[in-house]
């Protein structure tokens, strides 16, 4: 069993709303009576419990950390502290971009628990991309989503101290900074047990990969700047799973992996969703 | 008056022996009673306070952060953390370097004040430079300490955690670093209060620095590698005016500058210098 401080309790769709009742602004957005409330356990967050919370008069979204990633279990232990870094980049974000991420209404330091604005009718973008739904507003908004929050957080625009005190605030996210240095620098350049691809369709590629040592090298000098080079706030996760939309308006979302890191970082992230996307089509159609 | 922490006085060389009295192993080193220890202000230090402390059984050389900057005064204030970090990075030199630096006796975070190793015979390296002295084992010695504290404490060596932790230990000493954004990236390349050079006759080339869009546009790119790039941990400083040797014995002092920036500054730094002292040999020869 993983140990959690003090006062951490995971909760569950039945405890959650005696939970949010003990703090007056979030039972005051619900309205009514605690008994009133309807949770809904979302059920497809990799890493973390999303909730969806009904009353009377509002609704909102819960996120809690668990202290082990959701999708695997107990197996694979992640700190709860990445509550802290999504709610320290989502504040910053909400400052910087305004209305392109959810409203935050409540952050529980103990429970790594985060209350926010429910978006709906939003739908995760990859599953809307997937069903060919086009969205004429999303380019003009994830430029300005990363036009605010890359230059507002780098030396371009901040004052040296300033600056300092962000990485100084970012340094101890490093296991999430480990996933992203595993799964996408390291991993799928050689024989791992997380690698999938579409089996067999797609074994000459992955032999290639495995097989090509220009292309180890040229990566690896990218993870040494993901590692070395603290030009801005990243998202750190900026695909489009990461992206809740309707066709009018774009919210980006779960910066737990946010640290200060190489613009570049984010900037290809959404580059190659589309790229990924594009490639794919022609099979998801073919469905 | 600038205030300081509670417990904080900056000594004298009337009152040091008391205080280094209360710490048994800095009396047993030096020996016999605080009234027959002899304490000496160096005097030649830029920012901080110096003492030489010579004993009956042994000495050391004692260094007192001020409030402010020691040549100017109290107009420019530098906050004492700075002696925290410089032990911070003494003892990473140390660790890494063994007999290179000096060896640390004591560290007093109040007192913003470290009690080290006295260097004799050693004299500063930039005036046996002017003085045209040959020292045959600077080259190895330099480069190994420049090799060894920049690789061990960057990404080639470290784990991803230990790397940000150590980011994260260092983002807070803003105000020296800030002296050398000013100093070196911006002053300069304009007119600046603190500019001084050899009137009349490097005016021209003063000049043409001011006028040098080009140059200006190289040195912000620098800069901004300088401020953003934590590739290792820098000693931040490392000009001949920083090592202390003899022909036999080498060692690097003051590392008050350190923070997680790029190599190439150490490394510039030294060669810099050699250059400076090259150009300038004739003219100190004249003499």
């Amino acid at each position: 069993m993983i140990s959690t401080p003090e006062g951490y309790v995971a909760q569950t769709s039945t405890s959650l709303a005696a939970c949010l009742a003990k703090v007056p602004q979030l039972a005051e957005r619900l309205g009514g009576k605690p008994d009133a409330w309807r949770v809904e356990e979302v059920g497809d967050g990799n890493l973390n419990l999303v909730f969806k919370v009904y009353g009377p008069q509002g609704a909102m979204a819960v996120k809690q950390a668990l202290p082990y990633v959701r999708l695997v279990g107990e197996s694979w232990p992640l700190p709860l502290s990445r509550a802290h870094y999504e709610h320290m980049a989502l504040s910053e974000h909400e400052r910087l971009t305004g209305r392109l991420v959810p409203k935050i209404y409540h952050y529980d330091e103990t429970l790594a628990l985060i209350a926010m604005e429910l978006l709906e009718p939003h739908i995760i973008m990859r599953h809307g991309m997937i069903g060919g739904i086009e969205y004429p507003q999303f380019a003009a908004d994830i430029s300005t989503f990363m036009a605010r929050s890359l230059f507002f957080t780098s030396d371009l625009a901040l004052s040296a101290d300033r600056k300092k005190a962000m990485i100084g605030a970012f340094s101890g996210n490093t296991a999430l900074c480990k996933i992203t240095e595993d799964l996408i620098f390291t991993d799928p350049y050689r024989v791992a047990d997380l690698n999938r691809w579409t089996k067999p369709y797609l074994d000459p590629y992955a032999a290639r990969w495995r097989e090509d040592d220009d292309l180890k090298i040229a990566v690896s000098r990218l993870k040494l700047k993901f590692m070395s080079s603290a030009e801005a706030m990243l998202h750190g996760d900026l695909h489009t799973g990461s992206v809740m939309l309707t066709t009018e308006d774009t919210r980006v979302i779960d910066p737990e992996f946010a640290f200060m890191g190489p613009m570049g970082f984010d900037v290809g992230a959404v580059i190659a969703n589309f790229l990924i996307n594009y490639f794919s089509q022609d099979g998801h159609e073919g469905k």
